[in-house]
């Protein structure tokens, strides 16, 4: 929508997870149980705790203080209660606590997908465009989630940023792409919904495609995405119609 | 509060400078006349956006997307009016926005600094003790609001991060602190307000004091910061009681 198309399309197609893939919302239904009047509140600033820490271990000491996201996941859902709720009642020193923490993660394992994921991929393999995922979940995570989500199969490589030891939007992160599939960034089309995630595949050389699915604007540092679209189906618009 | 004294007293101390020394949310008033019902949100968004950008251009490309400290902050300020206010009436397209942009940018220009800053920093001062802000901001705007705080000829240094193009948390950053003091860490205080500071300040080693100013949790991440207070005046607790 944003641009003019790019000069050539891409050879492959690298799509983020959370946010993109699976919708990481899809747990404030859980939190809203758990925690009365607190459910959405929560499930985005577990969200943004997530991210925050994300970037936390990967500025400081050059990995010394990574953490696998698993581990960071859990971790902002842990801050995210004690800020929003248990502050209030205490509830953190009780072992109530500790139990809803786990009702959460294991909803965590096992996200929603968005409903055109499928057709998109399925679409995508029978044009014969090789896919993945380039994510910040570790790969156990990631394997868990394709699989719950009915993607199985549909997606030809599963990047975990997990062996560099450094989070999206490290360089090393978006490098491990091209080296996986033996692409410069510029022949890679990478699919994400959150917008720093653009920007920072942007300015490592990827074509991008930002899917703006709640209306955002984009961010503000002087770099736009390649396209913007509102749902996974504008992968189609990087490519040539099908001359079937 | 929250640990025994450590072993030696800190020889420096040094102080992050917005939301430790001067209140970024003290523009609230006038985003709240300039956005009715938006003010405090705007506040707050325009806070963890600032945040969120220094993190984006440090993490990405060893410092090749850096922008100054003032730059982020408009940035910021532009994509929090998008998000809360002007993409619901369009008022992004006209020379109002320009206009209340400015305005805001103005009043972060002269925060308000929090009323205990001055008796601590002068008490510093009568035993002879170094003191220094390190913060993310670039020198102009650091000094602009020592000025207009009163706090001018009470701190020996005024450190930004701007010559390493690289925000805290990055090493780089915190240890501008010991380079201009002459001490290893581990002989200095650290005091902020910002509990991902706090963090970043004690993984590189220094002692540090984290002010807890509006009753949060900690970051999840494992460590705790040398000690937690509740105002400036608690930096005293790192210092033996003085003799006169």
């Amino acid at each position: 929508m944003s641009r003019p198309a790019p000069l050539t399309p891409p050879r492959a197609v690298l799509f983020d997870a959370y946010g993109t893939l699976f919708d990481v919302y899809s747990v404030a239904l859980l939190a809203e149980q758990l925690f009365p009047g607190q459910g959405q509140a929560l499930s985005v600033l577990w969200r943004d705790k997530q991210i925050e820490y994300t970037r936390l271990v990967t500025t400081c000491n050059e990995g010394a203080h990574y953490q696998p996201f698993w581990e960071l996941t859990r971790a902002a859902l842990v801050f995210a209660i004690k800020k929003l709720v248990a502050h209030a009642d205490g509830a953190s020193a009780t072992g109530l606590f500790d139990e809803k923490v786990e009702q959460l993660m294991n909803q965590y394992r096992s996200l929603s997908a968005f409903p055109e994921n499928r057709s998109v991929l399925q679409t995508l393999k029978e044009r014969c465009i090789p896919t993945g995922i380039l994510s910040n979940g570790d790969a156990s995570m990631l394997q868990l989630a394709v699989k719950s989500s009915g993607l199985h199969g549909l997606l030809d490589h599963i990047i975990s940023v997990d062996p560099v030891r450094k989070y999206k939007t490290a360089p090393q992160a978006y490098a491990l792409g091209e080296s996986t599939l033996g692409l410069p960034a510029s022949k890679i089309l990478f699919v994400s919904s959150n917008a720093w995630d653009s920007l920072g595949a942007t300015w490592h050389g990827y074509q991008t495609l930002w899917v703006n699915r709640y209306q955002l604007p984009f961010e503000e540092l002087g770099t736009q995405p390649t396209r913007t679209g509102t749902t996974l189906r504008d992968v189609f618009d990087f490519f040539p119609p099908s001359s079937s």
